[in-house]
């Protein structure tokens, strides 16, 4: 069965291979955070004030809402109500163009469904006649994100329109948009045409919360009745729904760190131009580099310098590639550093 | 399609339902939470230590051990992995003697699992034969609670042993001791006689971490492959796996609360006696009383005063039957003095 490799629990070097926010959450969410009580501790999690701020934030009615314990869990919840039943004694089928969130495949085994995969085209633009080609009477999820993780690429909203339309109506299309806030794109204002859409946004990344787990699944409430009803009782925690009405609060802390992750990328870019690497403009916070053939060389490198990226090479399409978290610019720059280093000494 | 009755979100009054630490987790907890940095809440949290901080505190191998976002994720992710695949085409059955958890009725429904429900005998005995009576060739599961939520009363552990031994090998025999620390007893130093029982365990009440979601189920590696598998990947989150290590550090606050809630269950049930109110002796840190006829008029009337108990009258065995959480003896002693007031005028 597939599972996750989960990246080993390195602590105190330079973080970029989870795509974490490299900035830490806004200072307001630590002050909050000090202010819980040990009887806030004790008692099962009050969340409707923070999923009426989440609402609020997205623009969407409170009904339209499903927090969860990080997107992980709304992927996992999704891929359960979706394919755990048999289709003609059939397993239903989920749709996934690659490269992808690498837990997708996890949680659609999990669930017991089969997984469809649609290969991806050169320099990763979307394959949306054969994802359309893909579809058939026992497709019952298709799993995008935009922008793509871990090509930081974007779907064009009209193409998640299209698949949408062409699919039957029990099947959802999840648009994962834990990156979206760093694109400025979102699919969320178009939902209300589309009842068969669902959207999961992370917290995790722009907000800087991935350690407190809160994420959340948007789309038309009778669509996600069933998603509503297989997520644990009391599954967030008093920390992440605490933390994400401080979040909310902190509109400055959150665009400085926009501001920051689109100054790395145009730093990276110049770099691997620099280095003769090619890379893909990114819309999210990070950007896939191909190593050509020295990425195990670079990457033990980097690791040996206490920088930490991601090794993607043996997704489809990436062969050769690491993906490299671009936060806060003084970290990109040591990174950039870091890695000129490495490669010119093996140029030399 | 079953779901789950939340009880409402109230705060600020004496809360008895739900069976929380009503003394609040311990001050070593807010003290370690106080401590979280901002990269910390930024990263994905890391969860060897914490597991390793468990594994020693129940005396079991760390690869006995998988922690869940509140033993809640535990039950969930024990039924999708046992549950989800049909047999000849037929559900997939899980055993359930009643009155239960309502949780295990939720997540068979989710995982598409059927249930089968064993009735009470009188005064709560555990149903051995007919549990037992219950297997068949389509047996995946069998819900357990040790003691037992909402009655308190305990299993005896040999009949864990037996049905056990009597399904057939790939049937998981899962023993729920979230209220287990206030019993004493547990199945875990039986475990490695019996590969196909799971035991879930709680943080939520005897160390009063119930708002940040920790829990585990402990049981022999190669069973818990498919539920370790099944649990999304950073499922835990870092004030959770940060207070446990505080919480299991602080026996003394520990102990004492089992102390306070010996004393107010024996508070109870000498008032239950005055009163003339049928109830069952305890393992847990809580009551089930039979109010007879007039259950919804003391819910009423207790919650006008900010007290608040869980109706357990339309469970199986529970007709007219209230659950009382028995904590600290000062809530304790609140809530059988308005249950005095309630219940004389009535009478007067």
């Amino acid at each position: 069965m597939i599972s996750y490799q989960k990246p080993p629990e390195v602590r105190g070097g330079l973080r970029l291979h989870q795509n974490e926010n490299t900035g830490g959450c806004s200072p307001r969410v630590i002050e909050a955070l000090r202010k819980l009580s040990a009887e806030q501790i004790s008692q099962y999690p009050p969340s409707a004030e923070a999923t009426t701020a989440v609402a609020k934030h997205f623009g969407v009615p409170v009904e339209n809402v499903c927090l969860t314990n990080g997107l992980n869990e709304g992927i996992m919840v999704l891929a359960i109500a979706q394919l755990r039943s048999t289709i003609s004694g059939a397993a239903a089928e989920a749709i996934v163009p690659e490269p992808a969130f690498e837990i997708f495949r996890v949680h659609i085994a999990v669930a017991g469904g089969k997984l469809v995969q649609v290969m991806p085209q050169p320099n990763f633009v979307f394959p949306l006649d054969e994802v359309l080609a893909a579809i058939t009477s026992k497709t019952r999820l298709v799993f995008l994100s935009n922008p793509n993780n871990p090509t930081g690429v974007s779907i064009p909203l009209d193409a998640i329109g299209a698949i949408a339309r062409r699919v039957r109506g029990e099947t959802i299309v999840f648009v994962d948009e834990a990156y979206a806030d760093f694109a400025g794109v979102s699919f969320i204002p178009r939902l209300q045409d589309f009842p068969n859409v669902i959207v999961g946004r992370s917290f995790s990344k722009s907000f800087g919360l991935a350690g407190l787990r809160i994420g959340c699944v948007i789309g038309n409430p009778r669509t996600l009745e069933p998603i509503r009803l297989a997520v644990p009782v009391h599954s967030l925690n008093v920390a992440a729904l605490t933390a994400i009405q401080a979040a909310l609060g902190d509109r400055e802390h959150f665009e400085n760190y926009l501001r920051e992750v689109t100054q790395s990328k145009e730093l990276l870019y110049a770099a691997c131009d620099r280095l003769g690497l090619k890379y893909w403009q990114s819309d999210a916070n990070f950007v896939l580099v191909d190593l050509g053939g020295s990425t195990e060389s670079v990457l033990k490198d980097l690791a040996a310098r206490g920088i930490y990226v991601r090794d993607r090479s043996t997704e489809p399409g990436c062969a050769g590639c690491v993906r490299i978290s671009t936060g806060i610019v003084e970290h990109t720059q040591q990174c950039i550093a870091a890695l000129e280093e490495i490669l010119c000494a093996a140029r030399s």
